[in-house]
């Protein structure tokens, strides 16, 4: 198995297509969505609203180097200070095949 | 980036408000909930039937600081003992904004 | 608490019902399913599509000992390389009940 950092990023749903721009520039080509979650932030609750996306969260979640660990973080700090959000890097190792 | 606690709960979906009173009262203010998970546990099986809650799980994911993180546990340990579940804690950063 | 390795796997819907026979047959008697995540990964766009579960990916989650950890990884090694998906491993502890 392989040493990676594995990035958790939760966002207001609308501004997901912007945190995957920025998952792909970076040269991240995997990722994974979970649309849809709820909750509550600093910016108050969230209701599961499935009329609008405009309430709703999404959860993305993806494996990077080290390296880019850095530029990730970098990259998606503004838009988490912007419109919220959490963005979270944890210690993990994978299959790569 | 800042070290945190990951915490991550999968309970019943009846027990949900629950846990999330006892997280709001251990001043955990940000949580991601996802709702109608499936699987199977020491209990027994779940089903994702739409129809009821009563069969699904909940899972919620939290981050607080290590302090936090012993409270928390104490405090949620007897709801799962009781209605069964899991909580899982792993170490990982975060931005703090 | 008690240390635990985590397990998570993403892969084809299609093929979870074999990725969970591997986790029983492993001793793994609890985890966790988010079905229908969407995302990207070495094999291309996976899209959310309702109709069908051919297109999308399903998440299992669970925990087992680090014993059982290297069995686990070598009995799904193969699947992923057929199938493609994912398999990540990381650190944490649980509340044993």
């Amino acid at each position: 198995m392989e040493l990676v950092k594995k990035i958790e990023i939760i966002t207001n749903s609308l501004e997901l297509p912007r945190v995957l721009k920025i998952l792909e520039k970076a040269g991240v080509s995997g990722y994974t969505i979970i649309e849809n979650v709820t909750g509550t932030g600093d910016r108050g609750r969230v209701i599961n609203d499935l009329a609008t996306q405009a309430l709703t969260n999404g959860y993305v979640m993806s494996i990077c180097t080290e390296k880019s660990e850095h530029q990730l973080v970098k990259a998606i700090e503004p838009v988490l200070k912007k419109f919220g959000g959490v963005c979270i890097v944890s210690d993990a190792k994978w299959i790569a095949h």
